[in-house]
C-alpha cells in the first residue's frame, strides 16, 4: 500500500514531476559502505534528461543532496535520505482535464480521488526513477566489493535487435563496454539502425519502444526463498514498478514454452570442482532461488506515451470525447535511459537479497 | 523472507511434499464472508493430480480440512488455517544426492544449507499450489459478489495457439465456457492438437510448457498504487511464485514493444457515458493503476523439468557427473493444471487491492 | 493488521478455543535447529491447564504436532507450522448474548461485525497462548546455544511481593532454581501468601492478578534499532498481545520517574575489560538497543476476568442491563500459567533480534 | 529493522541532530486531507526548543518544509515528505570518546560498528521527535473531523502529582484547557511544586522525569486486533520509540494488579442506549481492541541522562574509566516538552487504527 520496497533495506521514494523535490530515504543500509558522490553523480548522468538527442530537452542537474544517514564518507546504518530539486519545471504545458492516453492521469483522479497533483504526471512522473537510479549508485559499489556485476543492453528497439548476453559464460570486458557506446548495445553495429528508428520517431512526433537485457554476475548460489519471495518475485516487484514496463521474463523466458523439456532443462555439471549448468534457460533461478549462474532477464519497455501526434481522448471535466497533442518536452524513446534503471532496480533487489541470506541458517548449524 | 503474502489479506503457506500436510493461513480475511465447501471441492478438483491422462498419476484427495476461521458457514475475520493432508507419498523414488536438472534440489541445498526435506522436491512442490487453489476458492465468491470474474486459458501450448481474449470487450458467455472443455481453452478446435503435443511428450518421456492467458472483468477504476505496489508489481510477485513461471506480460506485454506510441497508446473514450479505452494494449493498468478496463496478462509455464529421459546431471554427494533418468509419478505438461492456480493467484491479489482501497480516501473529503 | 509478529522470523498464530485446533506458523526459522520434542513437551506442560490447583480443571494435553519445516530432527527452514487440537471443549457454557464484563465479547462483536466465534473466548481465549509457548520452546534452546537465557518469576501477587532479580549481575543459579518451585519465584517464603492469595480469590468466586519480572542474560550489546523499531516498542508490542497484560516497564520502569537523573543514570566501569554499567536502571537498554547488561522488564498482568461472583452486565441481542455470574471452568489467577507465556514472549522477540542483527555492517566494513 | 511504522498510514522518519535536517515521510494517507500550515507550526512550537525556562537554550526555528504529497492545500495521497532544517549546530560541544551514562553512545557506537555519526546523539537525539509532532500535526485534525480528540498532561514530576484524567466520563473543556497552562496540567495548583522541581534540578546541575498521561475520547469501539496488532501493542510501539519512555501502562495498568477481579472487572452498562462500562480500569480496551470508551494511557519518562553534574564513565578510545560533565545545552526536564509528543503518537496510532478497521468487514456482510 506504500510507496516503500524490501526486507532488509527499505527503499521509500516520495515527490512529484512539479514538486519543490523528489527524494529516497533508504533504511537498513549497513553500517560503513562508503559514499562515493563522484560515482553516483556519473550515474545520475545516464539517466539525466537533456543529455544528447535522443532524450527529452528537460535539463534536470539531478544533483542528490544526501541530508541524513552518513557521516564521514561512509553510510551511518541510520535512514539515509537524499532530495533531488525540481528545478526546471513548466506547468503550464498541462491541461489537466484532458486525460493523456496511457497515461496515469485518469486512474490517478480515480485512485486519488481527485486530490493528485497532475503537473507533468505528478509522482508517476518518471522523474521518480531518479531516486531508483541514486539507490543504485549506492549500492552497486557495495554488491561490487562482493563480486557481483550488473550489465544491461538495449536488447531490441521497434523490431531491430542487439546481441543477446551469454548467459552461460558471458564475456565480462564485453559487458564493461556497453556503457562505451552511445546508446547501450553489445553490438555497436546496431546503433545506426536505434537511432534511425528514434529520429523518425521523434520526426513524426511519435514513439519508440524496446526490450532492455540484463545480467547479473557472480551471484552466491542460495539467495531468495520459494514461493512469495522468490527472486523473480522480488526483481519483478521492483521492474514492473518503473513506469512503461509492461513485461518481465527470466531466462529464456516466454521462449522456453516453445522448448521440449529435454531441451529446456539446464543439466548440472563440473567445472574446476564447481557445480553449473551447461545452459541457462532458467536464468540462474531454480524454484526462486539463485543458482550461481548468471542472473539473466529480459523487460519490456512501451513506447512513451507522450507523443504530440493527435490522438483521441475524454475530457473529464468536461465528459467528452475531444483530440489531444502533447506538445511539452518528451522522449521520443525512454529506453536509453531506462538501461540504467533497470540497472538500478535489479541492485537494490540484489543488496537486499545479500543482506537477507545472512539470517538463513546460523554458522554453527550448518551441515558437515 | 516469508511465505507470506499480502497487505490487508495476508497469505501464508506451509507444507512439504511428504510432510504429514501442506496449508494456508489466510489473515485478514473480512468477518462474514460465506464458504462454500462445494466449491471448495470443486475449485481443488481442478488442480488435483490423478484427474486424467494429462497429469501424474498420483492421487491425493486434496480435500481441505478448515481448523480456524470459520464460525456457522461463515469467515470470522480471524486468521482462517486449512490443511490438506498428504497421504499418497511415495519418499523411496527419491534420490537426494542426484540433482534433478531445472529442479530446486540444488539451490534448496544451497539456501538451506543442506537441511530442507528433498522428499519430493519438499517445500518447492508444486503441491504447495494447492493452498494457493483453496484461498482463491475462499476470495473468488467474494470477488464475484463485486461483479469480478477471473478467467484464465492455455493461450499456447509448444507452439500450438488458442484464440486469446477480446481485451476490450470479452465476451462473458464464452469465457464461462472455458471450464466446459477437457482442455481449458477458448477455442475447441485446439484441443485436438494440445492433447497430440502432451501425449507425445509422455511418449517421449518428455514434457511440454505453454502460456496461460488471464482476465479480470469489471475491477473498478482506481486500485492498485504507483510504483512499487503497482498491480503490475503485485500481481508478478504473485505469479512468479508458482513454481515452472518463467515470464509475465501485461496487456499487449513484449509485443508492445514493437509498436509504435500511435499504436500502442490506448485511446480514450466514453460509452454510455462510462471512460472507456478503445483498444487495450496496457492491459487495464495505467502507472500501476487499474483503469477500469479488462485486466489481462499472460504467463509463461516452463516444460515440467520431471522428465524420465536420462539427463546429465552431478551427485553433491560423491561430486562427479552422473545421468539421470526421473522417474517417479509425474506430468507431462502441468499447464493443463495451472490454468485454476493463476485464477486462484489473480483472486488472492484483486481481494487484496480491494480491500486496500478502501482505505484511499475519506468519503467525507472526496472532491465534488 | 494481522496476526503476525517479526521481522526476520516471522510468527503467526491461529484458532479458536473452540475450534478444532490452535496452531503457529514459523517462518523465516534458520535452517537446521534441532527439535527437542521432550523439551518442547516440558514447556507445552508449564502453561497447560489443569496441571494443580492453581488453574482451571478444563485438562488438555497440548502436544503439539509439527506438519511442516521440519527433516530428521532439525528445522529446514521453511514454514514450520505446529497444531494443537482442541479437545475439552464445553460450548454450552457460554451465553453470547451476555456481554462478560472485562472479557473481550463486546469488542469482538464490534470488531467483527457480528460473526466472531464466541465460543470460550474464540480467537481471544488466553489458549492462544499455547502457540508462543510453543514457539519460545523451539527458540529458547537457539539463545541458549548463544548463551542467552530467560527467567521469570511472580514479582507481586495482588499486594504481596517476592525478591527481585539483581538486574546488574544475577546470580544464575538462583535463576534457575524457580522453576523448582511449586509457583514461580525467588525467594520461596513468598509461597505460602501467594498460595493463599490464590485460595482465597478462588472460595470468593473471585481472582487476583499480579505482576511477573522477567530477565534475560548474556544478549549481546547492539541488539534492536532508534524509534520504531527499538527492543522496548518490540518486546512491548509483542508483552501486550498476551491477553490481560495491562502495564509494561523496562528496568526501574514507572519508579524511574521518581529519580534524579544523577541517580538514574548508570554509570559506566570496566569489569575485566568490559564494559558494564554500576547499576542498571534502564534495564540493559539505551537508544533502543541493547548495552550488554541484563535486559529486565515488568509486566502487569490483570486479575482474571471471568469470576463466578455475579456482575452487572448487558444482553447484547436484549440491549438489557441483566447480572451474569460465569460459571465454566477458570483459573482464580492466570499469573503463574503465565510466567512461561512472558519467557516464551521474550524469547521470539530476542531470537528475531539476533537474526536481525547479521544484517547491520558487513564485516569487511567494520571499523579498525 | 527499519524506522518505519504503521500498516494503512507508514511513518518513516530521518535525521541526525546535526545532519542537515531531520524530517518524515508519510505514505498512505488519504488523499484530500487538509494541511494547514498555522496549525502545524503552533503544534511545533509546542515541542521546539529554546521555548521558555523549561527547556534548553538551543533554538531552532522548526519550521517543517513540505516538498512533496501535497497540492492546493491538500493531501494528494501520494508520499508526503516534509523536513525540518537543522541550523542551530554546536559540534564542538561533544567529546565522542566519552560514553555519556543513560545515553545511546555506547549502544550506537556497538549497533553500527562505530560508523554513527555521534555529534548531539546523532539519529538518536530526542530532536527526531520533532518529525513525529509534524504528524500529529497532520493526523489530528484528521482525528478531529471523526470526533476523536487526544489530550496528554504531566500526570507526576518526581514525586509531586497532577489530578488525573476522568476515565469514564471526561469533561472535555477541561481537557482542552490543559494547553493553557504554562505546564500542561489538569490541575494548576501543582504548578509551582513542578515549577521548583524543575528549577531545583537546573541549578543543581542534575534533571527530574516524571509521568504523562492521555486520554483519547471518542474512538470507536472495535479498532484493533487480538494478539500482535492490539491497540495495546500498537500504541506501546509507537510509545516506547520515543526516547526516554521506560514504561507505558493502560487504564489502571499495574494498579490493576492489586485489585481482585471483581473490583477490576468493568461492569457494562446502558446509557442512553449505547454500551458503556461503569469503571474504566482496562483503559478503554478489551482483548486489544477498543470498547468505545475513552483510551487512558499513562507513560513513564525517565530522567534526562545528560545533566552537568560529573559522573563516573569510560573512555571507549583510551578503555580506561574517566570521569564526565556534560555541558552543551540541555533540558533538565523533557516531560514538558514531551507532552505533546506523546498527544502525536497517539494520533498516528489511532488515525491508522481508523482506516485499517474500513477493512474488517464488507458492508455487504454485516450480520443483521
Amino acid at each position: 500500500m506504500a510507496n516503500i520496497f524490501g526486507n532488509c533495506i527499505k527503499l521509500s521514494i516520495f515527490g512529484e514531476s512539479h514538486s519543490d523535490a523528489i527524494g529516497v530515504v533508504l533504511d537498513g543500509l549497513p553500517a560503513g559502505l562508503p559514499i562515493d558522490m563522484e560515482n553516483i553523480q556519473k550515474e545520475m548522468a545516464r539517466r539525466a534528461p537533456g543529455q544528447n538527442r535522443f532524450s527529452t530537452p528537460r535539463k534536470e542537474s539531478d544533483i542528490p543532496k544526501i541530508v541524513s544517514g552518513h557521516f564521514q564518507g561512509k553510510t551511518t546504518g541510520t535512514p539515509l535520505c537524499a532530495f533531488i530539486e525540481n528545478t526546471n519545471t513548466r506547468s503550464k504545458d498541462y491541461q489537466p482535464e484532458l486525460l493523456r492516453p496511457s497515461h496515469a492521469d485518469y486512474t490517478a483522479f480515480m485512485r486519488y480521488h481527485g486530490f493528485s497533483d497532475y503537473r507533468g504526471g505528478g509522482h508517476f512522473s518518471g522523474r521518480l526513477t531518479a531516486p531508483l537510479v541514486f539507490a543504485g549508485a549506492i549500492l552497486k559499489p557495495y554488491l561490487a566489493s562482493q563480486g557481483i556485476e550488473i550489465f544491461a543492453h538495449i536488447k531490441s528497439l521497434g523490431t531491430e535487435k542487439d546481441a543477446v548476453f551469454d548467459a552461460v559464460c558471458p564475456n565480462i570486458e564485453v559487458c564493461r563496454s556497453i556503457q562505451n557506446h552511445e546508446l547501450a548495445v553489445l553490438d555497436e553495429t546496431i546503433i545506426p539502425a536505434y537511432t534511425k528508428l528514434i529520429d523518425n520517431a521523434r520526426e513524426n512526433c511519435d514513439s519508440v519502444g524496446g526490450v532492455i537485457e540484463a545480467l547479473i554476475t557472480n551471484a552466491p548460489a542460495g539467495l531468495g526463498s520459494p514461493f512469495f519471495e522468490s527472486v523473480e518475485s522480488r526483481l519483478s516487484a521492483m521492474l514492473f514498478s518503473i513506469p512503461a514496463v509492461k513485461g518481465v521474463e527470466f531466462g529464456t523466458g516466454f521462449g522456453i514454452t516453445e522448448l521440449l523439456g529435454s531441451e529446456a532443462n539446464d543439466a548440472f555439471c563440473l567445472e574446476k570442482g564447481k557445480i553449473k549448468t551447461k545452459t541457462n534457460h532458467n536464468g540462474g533461478i531454480n524454484g526462486g532461488i539463485t543458482n550461481g549462474m548468471p542472473l539473466v532477464f529480459s523487460v519490456a519497455v512501451k513506447p512513451t506515451p507522450s507523443i504530440s501526434k493527435p490522438q483521441k481522448t475524454v475530457n473529464i471535466e468536461t465528459q467528452t470525447e475531444e483530440t489531444i497533442a502533447i506538445h511539452g518536452r518528451h522522449d521520443p524513446c525512454i529506453v536509453p535511459r531506462a538501461v540504467c534503471v533497470i540497472e538500478a532496480a535489479a541492485a537494490i533487489v540484489m543488496a537486499d537479497l545479500l543482506l537477507e541470506a545472512k539470517t538463513y541458517a546460523e554458522p554453527a548449524t550448518k551441515r558437515d
